[in-house]
Order: structure tokens, then C-alpha cells, then sequence
């Protein structure tokens, strides 16, 4: 089964959010095997949503479609979805009364204009939305199918999690369509291509594709077969060739974040990690944290801004940051001895640089960023020469600085 | 003058990746006076390509493509629109040049593949990328344009910012497209709408919409007129009417973060902020520390995550702990004063909660979240009923944990 996106909002086309939504449908289709071909992303205009779905049901056998259900004026989409399909609004008392009662929950009156919501289509199935006021709607037509579902994530998600997904997993059609990725850091993309020889002979088992991130390089395999059985033999032979020509650069495979790959192995070894950041202000820990269970091995994130707080929280020696300054090679390694002493963590990362776009000279340039590990019988800082972008910096040092961890857990692992 | 966005990658169709780039584009178009009128996400593929892009030269007059321009076999697009538009590859000895020495510097040798890059169209003006391999090329066709650039995002902005933008402002059709945002928090959608109220009224100066965000509602007016003070009446109108009936719930206006109002006011103030975080794990250090110039105000953040980090570094006292669990307004309250006290910080924030989706007992589900904040002569914390999802509770703790100290300034100021 083949699938399009249509995400309806002004704010996505002036940029103003992202289109989260889309990925993640996209993820979530492709596991239950729906290939989607096409995202269309348009305004709030009843004619560019009329067409965008007539093409949609034109084109494919499922149409999801997202965003402008909410109560206010701004959102048509029911209004011209119902007209599409040609159905009428029927009152759902039912419905008013869940939201009346979501309202009271939160303590809140229920403003008048919400009311709207539990008018209905009547030739639509509607998918409950427990976590607001917009509900789903299944419209079927000519044999296809298209889901009128909320923009606000969470709701999206409710919907396809408990109504949408388990109607397609009923439905697939045998064809298995089976992604698998490994994940690189550490290598740039072109080395990384040369590095595994003959792709065409790759390709054989499926299509190959190469995805420079933040984190490093990932390698995508796309397999499409009769059986669940031949998918994995085609990942299984492309798995041993990667991991024979480039298997020192990677560290995990699937969506599997870098930090939950250091969060499996930090939790296996029962061992405990503790990190001082001071250009990276605190993204490795907000990474770390993300993690469910992270407070399991996680001890303590220092955000040393200053260097009285370097010296007052992570120990580092005020004639170190005299001499060779906060950033440095040698204040990097006394960060990570020092929040490892100070809070009896088995590892210690740490990171100091310009992340810019101030506080350069030009002995020490917008860029440039040291970072720190210590471990049982091991302290090192490394130099590491980045860019011009602030937040690309803070991404790349706390990137790099989970890389390092992970390196020496797998060696010891 | 309108655009369409072409955005190619079979990851961004299996949601491996966000389509950022299209947002930013959509951003930077809207500042300059173009309208993005269509988003188009198609996969790797020549049939897709070359339609999505036929399409949008046919609907629009700008078509922007990125993605799908990288060394290795998967990228296709280049091939795809010389195609297109009627081309033959030319070598560029030059580039071919410059690629050396950037992997020189970089102390890599360039792998082979690297160099069909410096083969590029005859009939395109080459829009130079000097921050990766990919150059970027403009097209032109019955008096319209196609930019075609690579995915990776900062080679992308860097060739809209040189080449693309700078000639669009030279071109501009003299219609002005104003967007005006204001920024709220702590009051929910529906009543932000009803307490607005005529909003048929409001909208015969533009186009209202409502965007709920983890940071609140923002309200978005979008005005076309002859010039840019016609605009600027209509923004200023609705500004007053916004004032009037939400001012208390606005924190700012624009796509300006939170994290940048609360650093401007501090800026101002000459006042210094610090950090305890225990179930934001880093979040809000991170949030503030994205903001150039941080470091004049954020002097420190404490991700606290174990009971001895809170007692060591925060002087929470134990018997807090032991009484009334880390959990608390007591112990929010303990860290939002700690903070500030071992700082030396004029302001503190605390958060402490179940974030989830483990930790919760009957009487601390999870969401349950506890922010904390301490300024000179006033200590508080509040108690608050998030939801079930890890992520969403960082992100509104950190939010309502900024939006609490933006409060307490713009008193003061």
C-alpha cells in the first residue's frame, strides 16, 4: 500500500514550525509497510486543501491528512473535507460532554467556541482523540481512504496509535518492506562511500542511500521482499560488509540515539557518568536526560559558564586557567577529572570552546573546542576545529563528546 | 512573487530526517516578500523529480529544490534537471581545486568520487557553496527560475543567503507581506481566541491565526499592502486590540524565543541568572545558553538529577529529602534558593518532577512537576499536572520554569 501526506498550515509554509508531524508519520507507515511517495505541505485555503486532497485520493490508496481542526476561525479543514466527501455535520452530545469534562479537570470553564467541536461528519467514521478537543475522521471513497487527523503532535499521535496504525497492520498486503540503518560518526561521507567498496554489488540486496548528520554519517538500506525471512537475509549480507569495511566508525543501528546506545551500555556495565559543560551549556545532559531511565546511571550535569564555577564546582586549578586559559586542552582534562572527583561518577565528559559568535582571538577562533574524558586510569582532551554556527557547535562538540565515551565502552566492552 | 519548495530525500519521506530546510526557506522567502504558496517532499527518484519540479515551474514562478546533490550514487538530482532543462555537464577545473584543498585542510585526502562534483550544467549559473562539495545552480525557463541546492542545512543557507536572497530583494514586486506575531503562555488556546474578542473585526487588517506551541499560543497576523506603512497601521491595530484583552499572557513578539526576552531583560537589568534542574535534565541551561552573548548573565546550571547531587551541590537539606521526598514544593523551592545562594546568582529556577515514563507512585503520577524560583526577596514554587510523555514534560517544565522568571522582570522593569 502507497501513502500521501497533505499538512495544512500557514505556519508551515512561513516556516514557523517545523513539520514534525510528517516525519513521523512517515516513520510510523513505513514499519507497518506503507511506503509514502509524496508530503504536501499548504496553507489554510479551502481550494489548496480541496485539491491537494483530490490529488492525494487520485494518486494513492491512503491520504493522511493533518492540522487546521482546531476551534478556532483559522482552522477550515473540517469544514472542507465534509463538503469534499459530501457529508453534513451531526451533533455528538457525547462528545461535548468529554470536553465540558476536560475543561473541569484542568479547572477551567469550557469557552463557547469549543462547542463547534462535537459537530461531526456523517459520513466519516470518527477516531477518538483522548488528548484534546479535535477528533479524527475516516473518509472512504472509490475504494481509498483518507484520515482528517489534528496538527498538535501529541493528539496526531493518539489518533494513528490507537485507530490508524492497528487498521493498517489488519490490512497489509505481504510485501515487506524492511529499513535499516547504521549509524557512523567520525568519518566524512565521500571516505565512508569509498570505504565500502562495490555499492552496486550492495544494491543487489537494496537501495543504499548515505545521510550526513550532526551525530556522523548514516547508511541507509531500504529492502523490499516477499518474506520476512528474505528482508533480513538482504540486511543480513549488506550488515556484514559494512561492518567488515567501516564497522570501527559505527555505533548502533535504527533511530537508536547515540545517547541511549551509551544508556544500554553504561547500564549493563553498572557504571555512571557525570558531565561539565561549558560551550555546550548543557545539551549533553538535556541529551542524556531524554532517555528514559537515564537517572539510572546519570549522576549530575555541571553547566560551568564562569570560570568561578569552574573552579568552584569542578575543581579546575585557577593558575590552569590563567596560564592556558578556559579554553584549552588543559582545562578540558581538569573538567573531566574534576566532576568525576566531585561526584563519584565512573566517566567524565567534558567540553570548553567558542561556540560563537563571540569571544574569539585569534589564537583561539570561533570553532574551536576541546573535549574531555576521564575514565578509570584515562584522562584526555582532544582539539577539535568546527564552524561558524553557534548551534551547529554546541551539536557537534556534544556529538563529539558522546562519541568519545563511546568508544572507550566498547573497548571495554 | 510566489515559490514552491521541492524538497527531495527518500528519508525525509520515511521521516528519517525533519524537513528543516523547508521552514527556514519558507522563513527567509516570507522576509523578503515571496510566498511560499506549496511544500512538495518527493523520494530519490527521476520520475518524481522531474514532475514535482515540472508541476511547480508550471504553478509558480520561483521553484526551489534541495537535496539529492551529494557524491555518492543515491544523489540523482543534478543528473535529473540538466536533464530537465536541457543540458550537458561541463568541467570546472577551479572547483575541482578548491574541494582539494578543503579536504587538505581538514588533513584528508579527497576520495575520487568527490570529483564529479566539479561537473556541473552548462545552462545553469552556478551559485557557489564554499561550506561543502555541492555548488548550487539557478535555471531559468519561460521567466521563471528553479534554484536547485544541496540538502545538507548549513551549505543550503549559506548559498540562499549569498546568492539566492540578495537577488530576490533586487527583484521584489513592490507588494509587502508583513507577518506579525505575539507570543503568549499560561492560557489555553480557545479562551486566548474568546478573549480577543470580534475577531471578524480584527481580521479586516489581515489574516489571524492561532498557533499553540509547548512555549503557549502564538497569535500570527499576516497583512498584504501597497506599503510597508499601510503595513504597519494594520499591525499596530491589531497590536493595541491585543494588548488591551491578553497583554498579561504576552511574553514577546516574532519567532524571538523565550530564552532571548529573558537574556535581553537580564542584559538590561545587569542581573545574573543560575540554574538547579532535576527533571529538565539540562533543558533549560541548554535553551539559554543558545542565545549569543549568554555567558554575561548565565553563570551556571545544575542538572541534579541524584538526591546527593541536590544535597552537595544545592544544600537541599536531607531532611527535606526524607520528609517530603525530591518531589516537592519544599525541595523546589530549596533548590531555586540553592542555586542562587552557591552562585551568587540574582535569580533562580528549579524544576523537579516525573518526567516519565518511570518513577511514578499513586500520589506522584507522572507529570507531576514542581518549578521553583528565587529572586531577591521572594522565594516560591509551583505545583503543576503535566502529562505522560517524557519530552512534552521537559519541555513545558522548562518553558513554565522561564516563563515564571519572565514574569517576576517585566514586574520590575
Amino acid at each position: 500500500m502507497n501513502a500521501q501526506i497533505v499538512s495544512i498550515g500557514d505556519e508551515l509554509l512561513i516556516g514557523q514550525t517545523i513539520n514534525t508531524n510528517a516525519a513521523w508519520i512517515g516513520q510510523k507507515l513505513s514499519e507497518v509497510g506503507v511506503a509514502v511517495n509524496k508530503v504536501v505541505v499548504i496553507g489554510d485555503a479551502e481550494q489548496a486543501i480541496r485539491d491537494a486532497i483530490d490529488r492525494a485520493m487520485r494518486e494513492t490508496e491512503l491520504t493522511l491528512v493533518t492540522g487546521g481542526l482546531g476551534p478556532t476561525h483559522d482552522d477550515i479543514t473540517k469544514k472542507t473535507v465534509v463538503e469534499y466527501f459530501g457529508g453534513t455535520l451531526k451533533f455528538h452530545p457525547d462528545i461535548l460532554d468529554r470536553l465540558r469534562q476536560a475543561f473541569k479537570r484542568r479547572g477551567l470553564e469550557m469557552p463557547a467556541v469549543n462547542e463547534n467541536q462535537a459537530w461531526l461528519p456523517d459520513n466519516a467514521e470518527i477516531l477518538p482523540n483522548h488528548k484534546g478537543s479535535a477528533q479524527g475522521m475516516l473518509f472512504k471513497k472509490d475504494g481509498c481512504m483518507c484520515v482528517v487527523m489534528p496538527g498538535v503532535p501529541h493528539e496526531m499521535k493518539y489518533i494513528m496509535e490507537n485507530s490508524v496504525l492497528p487498521m493498517l497492520r489488519q490490512r497489509s498486503d505481504g510485501l515487506v518492506i524492511r529499513h535499516q540503518t547504521w549509524r557512523t560518526s567520525g568519518v566524512p561521507e565521500s571516505t565512508l562511500f569509498e570505504l565500502l567498496g562495490d555499492i552496486s554489488e550492495l544494491e543487489q540486496h537494496g537501495k543504499l542511500a548515505f545521510l550526513p548528520k550532526y551525530s556522523g554519517v548514516d547508511i541507509r538500506l531500504t529492502v523490499k521482499a516477499e518474506s520476512t525471512e528474505e528482508a533480513e537475509a538482504h540486511v543480513q549480507f549488506v550488515e556484514q560488509r559494512i561492518m567488515a569495511k567501516a564497522g570501527k566508525y559505527i555505533f548502533g543501528t535504527g533511530n537508536k540515539p547515540l545517547e541511549q546506545v551509551l544508556g544500554e551500555l553504561l547500564t549493563r556495565r553498572q557504571e555512571t557518568l557525570a558531565v561539565a559543560e561549558s560551550c555546550t551549556g548543557g545539551l549533553i545532559a538535556n541529551r542524556l536526560t531524554n532517555v528514559p531511565g537515564s537517572s539510572n546511571y546519570f549522576l549530575s550535569g555541571i553547566v560551568a559558564y564562569s570560570n568561578a564555577e569552574k573552579i568552584h564546582r569542578l575543581e579546575v586549578s585557577p593558575e590552569t586557567l590563567e596560564r592556558y586559559g578556559a579554553v584549552s586542552e588543559q582545562t578540558a582534562r581538569e573538567m573531566a577529572a574534576g566532576v568525576c572527583k566531585t561526584t563519584g561518577a565512573t566517566y567524565g565528559l567534558s567540553t570548553t570552546g567558542i561556540a560563537g559568535p563571540g569571544g574569539a582571538t585569534p589564537e583561539k577562533p570561533v570553532g574551536l573546542v576541546y573535549v574531555g574524558l576521564s575514565a578509570p586510569n584515562h584522562l584526555e582532551a582532544k582539539r577539535f576545529a568546527f564552524g561558524k554556527d553557534r548551534l551547529v557547535n554546541k551539536e557537534r562538540s556534544a556529538y563529539t563528546a558522546m562519541f568519545m565515551l563511546y568508544r572507550i565502552l566498547r573497548e571495554k566492552s
